[in-house]
């Protein structure tokens, strides 16, 4: 009797194929996750053979206890759950986010000669669940801990891992080692996952540096030998599946650590330094915030739906910071509808979907007459950072909100230089 | 008196600045527009001097005639607007789209010796305010031309290029000729101009190659010396001002054509070839789709609205196509009302806003729970070629819509490879 969780061997007309045989949920369809980590679907009625390599064994727990090693600095690392997190789970044959601290420190020793290990759960979810109430226990959790270690590691899904970064970066107003995000593309079990290196650069970075701050340490090439520290206002999940999936838009990385030299390099020299000072947050949101992405086509509806309904609207909107608002009937009533909404005291961000330079409120009539209304431009501000911060400052700063977007707060914009290269090239 | 339009020169405490003076929307401000077309405004309480170095003239229009060569192939021009057919606007001082193609012609002499020009205009629109309409009258023209040119150039806006090459690339179910639109980054006025370049490519490319059907061609790199032909489906504007802001995402270039060297390099084999086939429209679009950017945070209100007025929505969903579904209230309301919108006829489509890599069905627990709801999962499309292909597919092809949709039609789907590089690497 062959069952899931088994190691097989599948031999079809074309081909054999090994693996762990997982559950499916189509009845002619038989799964077989591969060592790579790669599920393949074969159809049964094309299966001339199959048969069990290694059976299925449950692994039993057994704990180690961890010694604390004096003269070592000590980092805590937060879970929130997500692929770094994730073991393969039988039931699905999916993925889920499991996560118990002390498992993963078991999983990774090398972490145990870098740095005494703490280790505290504060949710378990896949990252595109996120809210901003998720955002106020990580900022808590921090804060709770930020005076007793030498730095802060949060594993945390991808999806939305440079939205947290972006809040938790707003919210620690003052802050005085480092926090680190830390994420995984691939899951604990397959051979090309990224978490534990991840892991241990963040460890490493935390020991042999001076940095103080919120950032990103995520793979910094598609190779395992070293990874980056990345900005945690201006750096996007740019590839579904990458391991270097992670990068800094409009800029380039804060340092790189090599994973086997353990070697820290600096890219930038204006970063904050480690302190004694005291943790500040500010951690309130505004939910009647929404991030919306323009495209050709649109209906007018959406946009009265949004004026009703929000207090801010941050466009992802096209080019230099074009809406669908000059021409033609319903166009024409998206422009009256924003300015009606900014005279009512609501607040218009614009950003842009090309990600990759800076929006602009000059060059062309239809961006003038944006300008004109009230329209707030980002300059090279990330959309979704934009969304995070106008949140925040709406609830924590009121009227200076709309002021203090286009301030840089948290290195989120690289202000105009008046003869900028990129533009004038 | 120093008027607008006139070429002068500011001394500040600082510097001294020389360009053309531009009309200032603020009292206190002076707006020189430099050589390199960047604007500049000036403090007028910081100025020392400025005086007159050219006065502005009324350029007098002399309309050449163009004389038809024989042997020369024949090439339409579409206007539709968009910086490309831009002029500074004085008046405003910032860039309007003013576009007589015979007056684009004139511009660049080039294009006469490359074939016989002809010239007709479509519209006169930046490109953000497009509807499916303008589609439509731009499908109806390419039509009606194409038996009789050799190929067709449409100039277009470059922020929804991209856009209209998809619906283009749909509209036309069997085209015979090369229809390639170009765009341009910077106005005609300025030194770093791509419009005529791109143009200029354009044309050799139809007259040097055999590829029939849709393409763009934009600036292959920030220099001047090449352009790509770029997939009409795959393709991306990727930055606010560079000339080189367009790249194939998931791909590469089709070809590449030389400026100055004329050279047509094929970097594809597997293209569509000119013929005598008849041409094929299909130019519906429906209107009751929209493309709707996920971020965390998200109130269940907004997935309300959009179940009750839309037929299909098409997500850029997070990472591999993760919607906020799974934790918390407004999270799991947002599942159930997806699952009935769906169960009631409504489409809900899938792609990434990582735009890189591509959406799966089967990672995780929660995009199994997305598929089993009857989710569509784009593979590596596009968030807004989806958009299009589906507002296209919904109103020509009915029933069959959603099986179509990840069906590769145009090139905008690269098929799973079974084992996929870029997830395994």
């Amino acid at each position: 009797m062959i069952k899931e969780g088994d190691r097989v061997k599948v031999r079809t007309e074309k081909e054999t194929i090994e693996g762990v045989l997982m559950p499916s949920s189509e009845t002619d369809i038989v799964v077989v996750k591969l060592d790579n980590g790669y599920n393949v679907g074969i159809d049964k009625h094309k299966i001339r053979n199959m048969k069990v390599v290694e059976e299925h064994k449950e692994k039993k727990g057994k704990k180690k206890e961890v010694k604390i090693k004096k003269g070592l600095p000590t980092i805590i690392i937060l879970g929130t759950g997500g692929t770094i997190a994730s073991k393969v789970d039988y039931t699905t044959g999916g993925v889920i986010a499991k996560f118990s601290p002390a498992e993963l420190l078991e999983l990774i020793p090398e972490l145990g000669k870098i740095a005494n290990i703490k280790t505290e759960l504060i949710a378990n979810m896949m990252s595109e669940d996120m809210m901003f109430s998720d955002y106020q226990k990580i900022a808590a959790t921090v804060k709770k801990h930020a005076d007793k270690v030498d730095g802060i590691i949060i594993g945390h899904g991808t999806d939305t891992l440079t939205h947290t970064s972006a809040a938790l970066a707003f919210m620690l107003e003052k802050i005085n080692i480092p926090v680190l995000l830390v994420g995984s593309q691939r899951s604990s079990d397959r051979g090309s996952s990224d978490g534990s290196i991840n892991l241990i650069c963040a460890a490493k970075f935390i020991v042999e540096s001076d940095f103080a701050g919120v950032a990103l340490c995520m793979h910094a090439t598609s190779e395992d030998d070293k990874c980056a520290i990345l900005s945690p206002t201006k750096t996007r999940k740019m590839h579904t599946s990458r391991r270097d999936a992670f990068k800094v838009i409009n800029d380039g990385p804060i340092a790189l650590v090599g994973y086997k030299t353990g070697k820290v390099e600096f890219l930038k020299k204006d970063y904050l330094k480690k302190s004694k000072d005291k943790v500040v947050i500010k951690d309130k949101f505004d939910d009647n915030v929404i991030l919306l992405k323009t495209h050709t086509n649109m209906k007018h509806s959406l946009f009265e739906f949004l004026a009703k309904n929000y207090k801010a609207i941050v466009f992802e909107a096209t080019g230099l910071g074009h809406l669908p608002t000059n021409l033609g009937k319903e166009n024409l009533k998206n422009y009256e509808t924003l300015k009606k909404f900014i005279k009512k005291g609501g607040i218009v961000a614009i950003s842009s979907q090309c990600l990759f330079g800076r929006v602009h409120p000059n060059v062309y009539v239809n961006l003038r007459r944006l300008s004109e209304i009230g329209c707030v431009f980002c300059e090279d501000m990330l959309p979704e950072t934009a969304f995070i911060k106008l949140a925040w400052l709406l609830s924590n700063y009121k009227k200076d909100a709309k002021k203090m977007l286009t301030e840089n707060l948290r290195g989120e914009i690289n202000k105009r230089i008046e003869f900028e290269e990129d533009y004038l090239e």
